[in-house]
């Protein structure tokens, strides 16, 4: 079997983040990112934060290389055959907090798993994603947000984008509010298929569709005029955010559960956020037309 | 086996319910609290809610009467003897969010779970106590939040409270952080020694000691003066709240894994909740003290 490539993930992870890094400052116009080049036991990383821009009211872009002797729970559970095999992850994770209400909040995640037991093969396998998740929604931005996701996984097979749009879909649902986060976009776990080459050109195309995916949408929607009801619709719904990555997200848990780095892996945490007991909207509201037209599951591409 | 009485229990809860939001009016002076009573499934509860007060941003008691037909993994991973018995579970659960950060956030629980198989004689158990959680810490309140727990224990033995201080300080630790949630107080589960009488008295008792142990501070703060640097530090620590009981409480873990009703559940959660990368108080700021002096597990009530 081939050997994966550990170090082309490396520096594509690192090439990524800076590109990222940089387009963001490029769009923020008054911010740049600060880092930490940070080391915990076996694990080192590269956290870079930007905040109190004039777009991002925070931006957290992670870079991160763990080690560690025994998978966690938050892997296994789902994969028993792993349990006590030895890892290395690395990965990029990015969640844009933007000040605009009309601007959505996004994310994205490029990881590499290998877990290894003395006499077997090694286990490898790629994941990641993006996701969008606007506080008032724009059924154009919903549809850009798709086709790129769409355009990404269109020379990897036809059955790619439907797939993986579900995946997501299922994953990021808050199931104690039966809502789903935002409106999704790609989700994938455990990717193997069809080779280590392929595997990793797919995750490639993901991390780098990312831009293309959310750059437009900040670029259309960061004059938009908002004020406080706007301001305080965003800050509750933050709230659901905080909610969602503490309670359900597999890859916070991963952190926490493997002592990670935790100011690192909490930079997904909004700077701000409201809760309201019973909040809801007026009917046909603009704020109603989120919980009713974008946070129900969809098909944003059918005609 | 003699069996225990529900019917007491509920009626104690509700009037425990209604004694403490009578004396939160009292204290506040301006809000009321605004009752839902809900029923979902087999279940049922009176939660009640009061905010924007003189005193209190937010405070939410909840009483709720729940049954399942088999116990959730929040409880069996503790009591695999249980796995899969039908329950009942009642109790009246509440989180205080005062609006000077010089008044300290507290929690109390009082609990009563009853599981039951065919065939086999039931279990049943008491838990709650209460816990305390200051942004400004005060070394006289910290001792009389301890005296009053260090009391309502000393009628049941002198081990009491030591051994139920000692849990509330584990339990109430946020492992990502390495940190207490404050000060601690009283915790205890499983509580069946050494009758059925006992343990209610007991658990009544720390019922109702939670407002000896909690008004006089509130009292003595509540005019303090404040400004802006106290509120982002109380919006800060506020961030650790939602952590913890996102993160690690079993109590809000049981009812979200038991479908229970969110809004009731997470009416714990901050009205406004702050979050900064990599935050470090200035060496010896009020704010490190909180850190360097009260955070860390200590005997309040050593000479």
């Amino acid at each position: 079997m081939e050997q994966p490539d550990t170090e082309s993930i490396t520096i594509f992870l690192l090439m990524l983040q800076n590109q990222i890094c940089d387009a963001l400052t490029a769009i923020d116009g008054r911010a740049v990112f600060q880092e930490d080049c940070w080391q915990r036991g076996s694990g080192r990383g590269r956290t870079r934060v930007l905040r109190q821009g004039k777009v991002f009211e925070q931006a957290g872009v992670n870079f991160s290389h763990v080690h560690g002797n025994s998978l966690p729970a938050s892997i296994t559970t789902h994969r028993l055959e792993l349990v006590g095999r030895a890892y290395q992850a690395m990965g990029v994770s990015l969640v844009m907090h933007p000040e605009n209400p009309y601007v959505p909040t996004s994310h994205a995640n490029i990881r590499f798993f290998i877990a290894e037991k003395p006499g077997l093969a090694p286990a490898w396998w790629f994941g990641g994603g993006f996701d969008l998740t606007p506080f008032y929604g724009f059924i154009e931005d919903a549809i850009h947000w798709h086709r790129t996701a769409q355009a990404v996984c269109r020379p990897f097979g036809v059955d790619v984008y439907p797939r993986y749009k579900r995946w997501c879909d299922n994953y990021f649902f808050l199931k104690h509010r039966n809502e789903a986060r935002g409106i999704g976009g790609l989700f994938f776990d455990n990717l193997t298929t069809p080779n280590f080459a392929q595997a990793f050109s797919f995750s490639r195309a993901v991390g780098q569709g990312y831009l293309d995916a959310y750059l437009p949408i900040v670029e259309r929607r960061k004059f938009h005029p908002w004020g406080e009801r706007e301001r305080q619709f965003q800050l509750y719904r933050r709230g659901r955010y905080v909610e969602f990555n503490l309670i359900w997200d597999c890859g916070t848990l991963f952190g926490l559960q493997t002592d990670g780095r935790t100011e690192s892996i909490l930079i997904s945490m909004p700077p701000l956020a409201r809760w309201e007991y019973h909040y809801e909207p007026d009917p046909d509201s603009p704020e109603a037309v989120l919980y009713r037209d974008f946070l129900p599951v969809r098909d944003w591409l059918k005609d």
